[in-house]
């Protein structure tokens, strides 16, 4: 399993507390148990190591989600498997990372309504901006175009963390063994 | 030597036109056939991908360098040789990358001259500074900091391609096999 030459995109997509990160962690956890090269890229650390200077306008946005691309490519390229967790809002910034890696790109639609994610609000996000303290959030007063194509949808307000993660461990040993 | 489960940084930094891509070519082309898991990151096709926006003032380049060293760092923990080719002209963006990275960073000076890189002028850098249509060429009107304690350095004015990437090589040996 470490020998195989090329490794995996997979790209979790949602709203902002949607479980895009514990999803990615649950899988990592069990990848790497189970030998194979794993790195988790999560859209906000990636955003404070290169892309200072970037704000959430879609062009920022689409630009963070790039960088995160070429990033996760370069990974790919030596055998990783690379779990991206951002919310990366624009179908267009994604279908552009989808075109440009080809078929090792996963798209995963981790999918809760949005008032169940604001009433999680892992991040403090929405009652901010509900108090107008931040602007520009995703699936409140910024769009979030949710995927019409994706590969996984894990739908986070009824499955499990277990039943989601199963859902995809599944959908990879079929591609990494394939 | 595909098992091994850490790679190291070469991070090749020197005027324009010292001949740091030359010599990481040359490099790469020995490591791939030897085996290895290798990438290049060449600073200016880094500074396209992800660092539209950012200038050539000193904290522009040395946001630039860390950026090269974050994406470096990545592919470095999963067992890759990574080659960076990059002028880094400030020794601070330099020594920061190497505190972070530790032991598997090995800083090789490209050094030639200023007249001999000028002479070259690979990219015409030279030419449109000293026509005054671009500033800030590192070495020219641009300080150019020279590591005081890299590990290798190639003198690309009095050594042949050959030579240089022979001393590159036989320091990556000892070191890989150590």
């Amino acid at each position: 399993m470490q020998n195989m030459t090329d490794g995996l995109i997979v790209w979790f997509t949602g709203l902002s507390s949607a479980g895009k990160t514990t999803l990615s962690n649950a899988i990592y956890e069990k990848l790497l148990l189970a030998g194979y090269r794993t790195e988790q890229l999560d859209g906000d650390i990636v955003r404070r190591h290169f892309s200072r200077g970037l704000g959430f306008s879609r062009d920022d946005r689409n630009e963070n989600i790039r960088r995160i691309g070429f990033v996760a490519e370069l990974l790919k390229r030596h055998g990783v498997i690379v779990l991206v967790s951002a919310i990366s809002p624009y179908r267009e910034a994604r279908d552009e990372v989808r075109s440009r890696i080809g078929e090792g790109f996963i798209e995963v639609f981790v999918n809760a309504p949005l008032n169940i994610c604001e009433g999680r609000d892992a991040k403090g996000l929405y009652k901010k901006a509900r108090a107008a303290l931040i602007h520009d959030v995703a699936g409140l007063d910024s769009p979030y175009e949710a995927p019409s194509r994706a590969e996984i949808e894990c739908r986070t307000d009824t499955e499990t963390v277990e039943q989601s993660t199963e859902k995809v461990l599944h959908y990879l040993k079929r591609r990494l063994s394939g």
